[in-house]
């Protein structure tokens, strides 16, 4: 039986990835058999992508060189890690997917985000994730909690000015209009552990029929 | 005046790199402000994308991974190179652009060539070249000149299978049929010289109304 593919997303410092943390460890425990993976995902080919994508000294990269940088990664760590894990039947866990691109590049950054939907539609091949959860928090809060957590190194995206982060954060209302069913909103603004247990929450429904162990 | 821009397009071993250093002096000689330059052409964020297609190592790599790093690394040479020197009326002569991937990643691996167009479209954002000269040499004695030429680095791609070149040709076949009006077919089984005299010949009419200093 095919597995299930679970995105996380939202703006810096909104939690997502200390939570999905959490959940992949919890569910873990419950018998299921879960992959947690954020693209690069330890795929060398996308990891060196990445790490040109990230590299403070690329200040004269062009907007459309890293939205299709970032699809190259995409492509590469979904076939690679994703579609393997979801062959065996796994929950899939992954942080940031195509979402991410059309919020940073295809609003945040102006390209247009039914021009970077394309560019993801030749990368992903409709392989849309089967639910998206979106962890919601006003951008200043997740900035102030980056600030706040200092063993965190700072990359070339979280020196953007605030203006860009209320952008992005307007591009997942956005996309929140346009996939009702796949996104579900998260309130980040609580405690870790009120955070996870709501994720556990949403989740269950699409689990029943997943390949669990116990 | 907006400059022109001139690709060079072939398979592997048509001698276009040879013939367009050429051509380039020739036109230097000649008064005309010329910019020759292929991708990813000294910018650093291309070179570094290049590096990464042409890995030996990465035999792993996906075909639409590929396509994505190509379009991305033409996209930052043309925004950093190319453009800047049409603005200022040069000459460019490119060795190898849009068409490339259309045969080789599009045809040849399969992708398709209305999809890698379709990427390409967002990596160039309509830039067409004004005029392109194909190479035409049968793929057998490509490779052959490859083979005699020892100095020559052999790169991942020169190791596909003979096959995998007359798909290549094949593809070409079809784009001289699609835009006939913009690509101009030389022979390229002739002497160098020939072949630099056949290029001039062609590039003549395009280039009276062009930026000479003579």
């Amino acid at each position: 039986m095919e597995g299930i593919f679970i995105t996380f997303e939202g703006g810096e410092g909104a939690g997502k990835t200390s939570v999905l943390k959490t959940v992949a460890e919890e569910l873990n425990t419950k018998g299921y058999d879960v992959l947690a993976t954020r693209e690069p995902g330890g795929i060398e080919i996308a990891e060196k992508i990445r790490h040109i994508i990230l590299d403070p000294a690329h200040t004269s990269m062009d907007g459309r060189t890293e939205a299709l940088l970032y699809a190259a990664a995409r492509r590469q760590h979904l076939v690679e890690k994703v579609l393997p894990a979801l062959k065996e039947g796994k929950v899939v866990l992954c942080d940031r997917f195509v979402d991410s691109s059309l919020a940073y590049q295809g609003y945040a950054r102006g390209l247009g985000m039914d021009e970077v939907f394309q560019i993801n539609q030749f990368a992903i091949e409709n392989r849309m994730p089967d639910i998206t959860l979106f962890f919601d928090i006003k951008p200043e809060d997740g900035l102030k909690r980056i600030a706040a957590n200092k063993g965190r190194e700072q990359n070339r995206l979280d020196m953007e000015k605030l203006d860009f982060h209320y952008q992005v954060y307007e591009a997942y209302q956005k996309l929140i209009e346009k996939f009702p069913e796949r996104i579900h909103v998260i309130d980040a603004s609580q405690s870790l552990e009120a955070v996870q247990k709501k994720v556990l929450r949403e989740l269950q429904p699409y689990l029943v029929n997943s390949n669990c162990n116990s």
